[in-house]
């Protein structure tokens, strides 16, 4: 078997070239594989924790928003960024209280996947969430979302119909549907 | 039944605050819909597809690819980004000759998909590729890449064990798995 190919890109130089108020991007002078440099430009990113939220019932809580980089609205499982020094399980306790108004009681991880690796670092933790109970809603001030309660077999057609376009939702609901059979054949 | 929530927000003015080498970064003011003004800020893409390719022996051909955002490798569906005035179909076309060294010959569309909502406008198009055949190999002079072939149901596996963490990459072969069932079951 002969040497698998070296792909690894050596760091020269970064630095940053845009500080905005939400975004902040990095330029990377690289050294390629074949001894050439190139530029890498990238969204520095917390990471993010995203939530698959199964009532007693049999519902999963979707969240309703408008997202203003494609100018409309989106059935997205609820998700949110990490805070500083807080670890994933923590990010997705908080956010479901924050973005659908539900405690969870059993928090399963089921994957972690990296939504643009193109031009952000950002890292997402998949959980899947029961034991759910009502608290208070607390959404962040620039934030507004509806919840939409649907059978989560439903949710799954909504992918495969194309109802749901927002990646990491479709990704969510298929791999936490692998669960949850997973978990029935136990 | 109530009528939904309004959660459009309206654009009061727009400025590009980002022109790198590789992104363009622009910043929106917004009307809420309480009233109250935001900003959201947002990568400019022009969209991509991504192609699934199936040889006549059941393997899909991954690629292998060092990202620099994450400083590590991917497997990958190949996939690329739409030249201006280019359809998604003629860049799975083109972009599949260019990462793999393949022509195909049937592109089925599988889905549509917003990989980055958050803080991209991106759109992917997903394609199920057979009638495979070998080409020359031409990628963009600053990315390296190298072929995987694998069957197809390990690639599935690659995505449950977290093999693959792709975002696009798990999707898109959950996708395909439903289509290649649904064209079996014809």
């Amino acid at each position: 078997m002969t040497n698998p190919i070296n792909l690894k890109e050596k760091t020269l130089s970064s630095e940053m070239i845009c500080e905005g108020k939400m975004l902040r991007v990095k330029r990377e002078t690289v050294e390629l594989p074949d001894g050439s440099q190139s530029y890498r430009e990238f969204i520095l990113h917390p990471g993010a924790s995203v939530m698959v939220p199964i009532l007693p019932d049999g519902k999963v809580v979707l969240v309703r928003q408008y997202r203003h980089p494609m100018k409309m609205e989106f059935y997205e499982l609820p998700a949110g960024k990490l805070d500083e020094g807080e670890s994933p399980l923590e990010t997705a306790k908080r956010e479901l209280v924050e973005e659908i108004g539900y405690e969870g009681k059993e928090f399963e991880f089921v994957s972690e996947f990296h939504p643009c690796i193109g031009y952000a670092d950002e890292k997402m933790w998949l959980y899947l969430v029961t034991g759910l109970s009502k608290s208070e809603k607390n959404t962040d001030n620039d934030e507004f979302l509806e919840n939409i309660y649907i059978d989560f077999e439903e949710a799954v057609r909504w992918v495969h119909e194309g109802k749901i376009t927002d990646t990491k939702s479709m990704l969510g609901i298929l791999l936490a549907e692998k669960k949850l059979k997973d978990n029935l054949n136990g």
